[in-house]
C-alpha cells in the first residue's frame, strides 16, 4: 500500500501549500481521495500515472477538497480517456460538475458515473475480490464522509522447498496457495500448512477529514493499519477547532489510540502555524507512531 | 498600463504551463481577465496585490479560462474581503458559481455582483472618468467575448514656465489643466495652448481570446495600442484552427495589421509546439511588432 500526499493544507491554495488530495495505491487500484484546486498539476509533478485512476472519493464539497475535480475530469477528456470514471461524493456533486461541463459544451467522451451519498451510516461504496471501500460518516459543517479502504486477505504463500520435498506436482501450486490440502505424486494427502505460509496480513487505511473530534468512529476503524486524521489546529486553538468543526493534533491522537491504529498521519494544517513539528509533538504525548503529511510525500506500508 | 500574464497556455494546466489569466493595470484599476485553474496561486507567486481586483472579465466558459474563478472567490471570502466584486461573463456563470458556494455552504460575506452577457454586439460593461471597458464579440465553439479596455484622455499638462511668464495665478492651474483659457493677474485672457501641453495619448488594450479568425473585429479595435490575440496554432495546423475555432499566429498578425495595432501579443499556445519563437517568426512575416506572452511576464506600455 502506497499513499501519496498531493496536498495536505487547509483553506486556500498557496505557492507551496496545496489543498487536500491523496492517491492511495492498494492491490493494483489507484484511488484518488479528495481533489482540491491544482490536484491535476500535482499529479503531473509527482509523475503519478493518473490515467489509472478509476475511482475518485470526495469527502465533502468545500473548495479545498473539491474545486480541482472539474478540471481533472476535463483533462481526462482532452487526453482521450475511454475507461469509465466513478465519482463518489455528497449529493449535489453531480449537478455541480455536469453544469460546468454543459456550460463549456465539454461533455466527456468516457462514462462519468456519479455515486451520490447522503446516508449518515457507513455504507460500502466499492468492493471487488481484493479491496473494499466504505464511508466513515464524519461531523463537519457540511455533510462529510471519511473513507475506509481495506485489503481482503490475500493468497497463502507457497513454501517451494517444502512443496518439492512433499512431492507435490507444479500444477497444484495455485490450489495450495488458495489454502487447500493437496494429494501428492504418491497419492498422499499433504496438509496445506506443510507447504504454505500464511498470507501477509491485509492492510487498511482510514481517511478522516474534515471532522470535529468524533469518538464514535473508533469502533468502525478499530485496528486500522494507517489512520489519516485531520489536525487543522493545535490544542492552543481548541476553541477554533470547536467553532469550525475541525480537530486538534491531540484529538487526532486520542482517536488513533482508542482505535489501536498502527500509524497516525496528521494533516490539513491551518496556515497559521510555522513549525509543523509542533503537531507531531502534541500528538506524541498521546500516541507514539505519528507521521506528518507533506505535499509530495509518499508513505509505503 | 501594465499587463501581467498569469497564464498563456491552452487546454490543460501542466507543471510549467498555466491556463489563461491576465491582470491589467490601467489608471489605478486592476482588472482580472479570465481565470483558469491555479490563477490564485499565480497571483500569489507573482506578488500581485489581488485584493485590489474589483472587476473580473471572463471571456467564455471553457475550463482553461474559468475553472479558477470559484476558488478565487472563496479565497477572497477567507481573506475577509469586504469590497464588492463584479464578475462579467457569459450567461450561466452565476449559476455555476452560486451552486458551488451553496453546496459548500460558503457564501461570500462581500457583495458578489454578476453581469451576465448574451449580446452578440459590442456593449459597454464598465465606465468611469478614467477608463471604459467594452465587449468584443468573438467566434468560438461557445459564446465568447473579448474585451476592449480604453483609457479616457487625461488632463492637459501644465507648462509651468509659460504659466508664470503669462502671470497666471496658481489657483487657476487646475482649470488650465482642464483645457480652459485663463484670465491672468492683469485681466488679460490667456489661450490655454499658451500655458499647457496636450495630455499623453490614451492607451488601449484589446484582449481577443478564444476566437477563429474574425476580420469583422478590426473596425472596433482600430488603432489599439496593444492587441492580445490568441494564436493556438501555427499555419501548418490551419485545419486544426478551423476545426476548433482557434487562430494561427499568421491570422493574429493579419488582424493586428488591418487594425493598425501598436503591438501584437501572441498567446494561448497549443501544447504541441516546442519552440514558441516559431509563433513570433510566423507573425512577423505579416506584422513587425510582435511579442510573445509568457507565464509571469509583465509588459509595460
Amino acid at each position: 500500500m502506497n499513499l501519496t500526499i498531493l496536498g495536505c493544507h487547509s483553506a486556500t491554495p498557496r505557492t507551496s501549500a496545496h489543498p487536500t488530495a491523496q492517491v492511495l495505491e492498494m492491490r493494483g487500484h489507484l484511488f484518488l481521495i479528495d481533489c482540491g484546486e491544482g490536484t491535476q498539476v500535482q499529479l503531473r509533478k509527482l509523475k503519478v500515472k493518473f490515467s489509472r485512476i478509476r475511482n475518485i472519493f470526495i469527502s465533502h464539497l468545500h473548495g479545498d477538497h473539491f474545486f480541482g475535480l472539474v478540471g481533472l475530469i476535463s483533462t481526462f477528456r482532452l487526453l482521450g480517456r475511454e475507461v469509465d470514471l466513478h465519482i463518489y461524493g455528497p449529493e449535489g456533486i453531480k449537478e455541480a460538475i455536469v453544469l460546468q461541463l454543459k456550460l463549456g459544451n465539454s461533455w466527456t467522451n468516457y462514462n462519468l458515473i456519479f455515486h451520490e451519498l447522503s446516508s449518515k451510516s457507513p455504507e460500502t461504496l466499492f468492493e471487488d475480490e481484493k479491496v473494499s471501500v466504505e464511508t466513515i460518516p464524519l461531523d463537519h459543517r457540511v455533510y462529510t464522509n471519511g473513507f475506509l479502504f481495506r485489503e481482503k486477505p490475500g493468497e497463502r504463500k507457497l513454501n517451494l522447498d517444502a512443496a518439492v520435498k512433499s512431492r507435490i506436482d507444479n500444477s497444484y501450486f495455485s490450489k495450495a496457495k488458495q489454502g487447500h490440502d493437496i494429494e501428492n505424486r504418491d497419492g498422499v494427502l499433504i496438509k496445506n500448512e506443510t507447504v504454505t505460509h500464511p498470507p501477509d496480513p491485509p492492510v487498511s487505511y482510514a481517511y478522516c477529514s474534515d471532522t470535529a473530534y468524533l469518538p464514535k468512529i473508533v469502533d468502525q476503524i478499530k485496528g486500522v493499519t494507517v489512520l489519516y486524521h485531520e489536525s487543522t489546529f493545535l490544542e492552543s486553538h481548541q476553541h477554533l477547532a470547536e467553532a469550525t468543526k475541525h480537530s486538534t493534533a491531540k484529538e487526532a491522537a486520542v482517536i488513533a489510540k482508542k482505535a489501536e491504529a498502527g500509524t497516525l498521519i496528521l494533516g490539513h494544517y491551518s496556515g497559521r502555524y510555522k513549525d509543523l513539528e509542533d503537531f507531531r509533538r502534541e500528538a506524541q504525548n498521546v500516541f507514539d507512531n505519528v507521521e506528518l503529511s507533506e505535499d509530495g510525500k509518499t508513505f509505503k506500508f
